[in-house]
């Protein structure tokens, strides 16, 4: 996508090849400035301090951080370190752990010096498939919405609705809600977009950013005002990402995802998860057993005397899912429906 | 209620009779800071910068705003200005109006001369009357509470989530929502409070903040959090104020009041409302002629090219509502039910 007026991804392999440079989402949206992760350290820090963010960015970092712990050391002991530094750096995306066992699996029995090469082109390859599935996921959901919708909206644009930041930041390019918005946009549909905050890191304003980067429009809404915008018609659909689902359809999202579905169900309004397929943990059946980050009390308030819960994550249920987009298709939140996507 | 160890309320006289001094909320939770409304104009800013917030100490304040103006000058186009101007500072709140209307039949008709203190006597009945319907809504919530939990909470205190705030800092002493929290915590009955963040202008922390002055237990989390405390089981009941009530029950309140009151349903959790029966718009049948208050952009961010949409408050559908809590009882939200608490 573009930002300052040139395409840029959300991370890059650096022009030597020894690091990957990454945007700092932290300093977003007041100040853009790139990062270069060269060691594990620098992408472990990366991902638990958010500086990248969203499960398919995540898993492509953590992807990068094993190839550059065995460029210092290809043993079994780092290949192991390094494995356990990542997957232990965030606790609820699937891709990261999902990433990390690709580059284990690619290096195995491979000679200590062959490693870190082979490490180095699998996550090359993990980037490259995560890029095209976001791609695929905004050809589909497109497809969907300009059938659903097609002049449904009257004389204003077709209004959807997303939460957190699902964008091309939050991938390598794309994103995986906003791609069909990124698409219908450059196929001169028009298009707006309600972003919604999202409290307690404020990652609605990520998603703001983005979009205005582009030029596709958008208005922001503290997370309250779903439930009045849905009532008051002002949205045709929600579109958001998802850091895990259930064999099921269940959706584990970015805390508060659940109220929007719940409320756009009240309003009659359509539920859509994009998510890379990767997404999809085969062997999850209960959603009660995703584990849910709870982060630091800071994030919510500066003042350290007032007692915090802040959890990260929370889970829609398959019922209030009207569909899933994945790179292989659309299919409905059932585990008979979503088996259809099943393969590596 | 108690800050800083001693009693204190929202709204007092000055010891002079000349004035009244208020808490300036805009400065909470960092600072107690205490301010003199002096003129009807002091009156109006406090109401239109929330200096003072939460509609039953709106009203308070505007009787107060009449009388100031009268003190200065008692004539019938200084009354018609003061009435215009404070009915204009907050569009959403029914106490507002209510208040000032009650003033303005209390001075009909005298002489000039005798205004100022018929109106200083009134705002005074309003204020005296304010506060003894929460201590009412205290008693006859608790009572509720009780019965309807007893033994249900097992080993941990009985828990309540509230959104905004409906405490003392809202009315002239103890709240509406948090009167029963209040009652029970004094009379010995384990009481825990999830304080909604309520964004977008954070008046959780206000809760937070009289919750621990008072010596409350709580604990904070963003607006976001519900649905998962909910589905997690950590909340007895939800219990929140109303700005206005229509005469079926449809409850208007702060932003995202309605999205915590469709997922209390969703996990079968009790959703009470807590307001002085002033509140109740017997005229008003259809929630969606209540003038929804859009406030300004910089509240939700401070950047300013960012295209922003503020409501300030939602309606809660009556079928949502388990019960509504008045100083004249416990009432179910329907028109039927709620006929009878009718009356002036």
């Amino acid at each position: 996508m573009r930002v300052a007026g040139v395409s840029r991804r959300a991370l890059e392999e650096d022009a030597r090849g020894d690091g990957v440079v990454i945007i700092d989402q932290t300093l977003l949206p007041g100040r853009l400035a790139l990062a270069r992760l060269e060691s594990l350290a620098d992408a472990v820090r990366a991902i638990a301090t958010m500086q990248v963010r969203g499960a398919p960015l995540i898993g492509v970092t953590a992807a990068y951080g094993v190839a550059l712990a065995l460029r210092a050391d290809p043993s079994d002991a780092s290949l192991a370190r390094a494995a356990a530094a990542l997957r232990e750096s965030r606790p609820t995306a699937i891709n990261l752990g999902w990433a990390v066992g690709r580059i284990e699996r690619a290096v195995l029995g491979l000679a200590p010096s062959a490693r870190a090469d082979a490490a180095w082109q699998e996550a090359r390859a993990i980037a490259e498939r995560e890029l095209l599935a976001c791609e695929a996921i905004g050809r589909h959901g497109a497809a969907l919405l300009r059938s659903g919708f097609a002049g449904g909206g009257g004389d204003r644009p077709l209004s959807v609705l997303t939460h957190c930041n699902a964008g091309w930041l939050a991938t390598v390019d794309w994103g995986t809600a906003l791609a069909p918005v990124y698409r219908l946009h450059d196929e001169g549909v028009p298009v707006h977009v309600w972003v919604s905050e999202t409290r307690p890191r404020n990652q609605g304003l990520l998603t703001a950013w983005e979009l205005g980067q582009h030029g596709v429009p958008y208005t922001l809404v503290v997370d309250n005002a779903a439930g009045l915008l849905f009532r008051q018609g002002r949205v045709d659909l929600c579109l958001v990402g998802a850091d895990r689902i259930t064999r099921g359809g269940d959706v584990c999202n970015k805390i508060g995802t659940s109220l929007k579905a719940l409320a756009a169900r009240e309003a009659g309004i359509p539920f859509y998860v994009a998510a890379p397929a990767s997404t999809i943990d085969w062997a999850l059946d209960d959603p009660a057993a995703i584990p849910i980050e709870e982060r630091a009390a800071l994030e919510v308030t500066g003042d350290a005397d007032v007692p915090v819960f802040n959890p990260g994550f929370d889970v829609t249920p398959a019922r209030h899912v009207t569909a899933i987009i994945t790179e292989r298709g659309v299919s409905g939140a059932s585990a008979q429906e979503l088996a259809a996507l099943a393969g590596d």
